[in-house]
């Protein structure tokens, strides 16, 4: 029954949206993407996003069920879907997501966020990455019982895994902050101007990783360094953004790291998952792997929790 | 001898240029402003500017001796003025004035700037503070012996004071931070949205404040709070801009103030300053003190000292 359709499977994020195809054991079976984002959709456009990017499949097998993760459960997508509070497991999520009617074969479920410490004064929230959560853990059964899961990018997450639950989590905005840095500052200037790539952007990315592990204070002191080390001959204006990088990689490992009990794991663009793997060698942390796959896997494993899908869908 | 001219004074920044005409004692006698920053003088332009701003003071009492502070003296200026190294005193800076050839009158003497450990990890450097410290310090003989002079805006500079020389100065980036947060990140959107002013601005200041004052690991693990709390209903959309400013402010202190010994002086736009003082309180410093036209005061201590003007003058 591989090739059997089972379930369709959206990742429909703020700028993106990725849709899977799964068969049995959440097999991958056909994978279509469109830059259909819920930035990009209009108004009440939802259901036509959907119709065209899984019309095809539910043409050639209809009634399939469908989930979805990401901001398309947030106030600005397709209908709010309510965080489900942390700490919280696969069975927490499976039973809050919230169906809606799409108008093509049966309701689209989408998979609620997680929120934390609402009363607090540093509440939490994250969509769509408590869903890589847990295909990871399904993937690497040994993160199950303690691991810290990072998802490097615009907002890096650092989730704390207990138990096969999401015990807590942190946001650093690292890579939104560098974007505004560079684009909208004096610091991108001198990379702008040299009009060349940088030719020591290693070299450049340690040395950023180790002023930030050294400072107490953060990244506040360090940041005009960025640009006065260019000025004082010490670093190559090409090479400044990687310096850049590396003060606020390695000032988010500075804060992070000490938190981060249990096996650590790294979820993400393999190019930025790299380099925060050398920015965790030089914390000492040669052990961290990365994932891929998560979000396909946690689909499919927040679908068979829900009884969408799984064995008994097999023998029926 | 009051109403006799004798020294052209400019502040001559990025985005902005002021002039003085300055008498006996260095009374401004008359000032002019245009918005003829370095960034806006085309090349080759800088002569003509100078006299378009000092041209009719010259025609009534040619041979006027001209001062000018700031970015005029940097690579992107009329000639770059080699930084003069700290520590350095007001004879450091008077000694090491660039003469440039205007085309009317007497040459223009570009004040250099200061320079710090530039073969360090953190080099610093300033144009233009120097000139508003020794300004200071002219009008407040009593912060001569040791100070802090704190200059907030795009580049704050923090400025040790020892025996009446610069002893050292640190730069923190926070206007310029919290300009790319607001304008070019999720954290300056729900204030945008919100369509109204603050309402309860102070309190979201101080709760920013209080939030970095109270953080180990600097400002990274608390910028996303300033989007958290709105969505968790404890901050209104329109006051999230005064949170965010206040934990930018309130980390700067942090970092700023265990190292700060001697009495504590603001220099700057007087809102932003009052901005400071309450932040200052907040961390207990209740005796700060805030300094107007220090700059002209600089401009005129720099020339006294390079013998341009003074008692001698008078006599002549």
């Amino acid at each position: 029954m591989t090739g059997q359709p089972q379930l369709i499977a959206l990742d429909w994020g703020t700028s993106s949206l990725r849709a899977f195809l799964m068969g049995a054991d959440g097999a991958v079976l056909d994978t279509r993407a469109a830059p259909m984002g819920i930035m990009q959709v209009p108004a009440g456009g939802f259901p036509t996003v959907f119709a065209d990017i899984a019309g095809a499949w539910l043409r050639d097998a209809p009634g399939l069920p469908a989930v979805a993760c990401g901001m398309v459960g947030s106030a600005q997508g397709w209908q709010m879907a309510a965080y489900c509070q942390a700490p919280t497991g696969l069975a927490g999520l499976a039973t809050s997501m919230l169906a809606v009617t799409t108008g093509s074969g049966p309701d689209l479920r989408i998979i609620p966020g997680i929120s934390l410490d609402m009363d607090g004064t540093q509440p939490e929230v994250m969509r769509g990455e408590e869903t890589q959560v847990f295909g990871a853990l399904s993937l690497h059964p040994a993160l199950w019982e303690s691991a810290r899961l990072v998802m490097p990018g615009t907002h890096c997450k650092w989730v704390s895994v207990q138990q096969g639950g999401i015990a807590g989590f942190q946001t650093f905005m690292t890579g939104e902050l560098f974007a505004a840095l560079q684009g909208h500052t004096i610091l991108g200037r001198p990379a702008r101007d040299a009009g060349q790539p940088a030719t020591e952007g290693e070299a450049a990315f340690s040395r950023g990783i180790e002023a930030a592990r050294g400072s107490l204070g953060g990244i506040a002191p360090l940041l005009f360094s960025a640009r006065t080390l260019v000025l004082s001959g010490q670093l190559q204006a090409a090479d400044s953004l990687n310096y850049l990088s590396g003060l606020l990689i390695g000032d988010e490992l500075r804060c992070a790291l000490p938190d981060a009990p249990g096996r650590l794991a790294l979820i993400g663009d393999p190019a930025l998952c790299d380099r925060y793997l050398r920015a965790l060698a030089l914390f000492g942390v040669t052990d961290a792997i990365t994932i891929t796959g998560a979000t396909e896997a946690g689909l499919w494993q927040i679908a068979c929790q829900a009884g969408l899908v799984g064995p008994q869908k097999d023998v029926a």
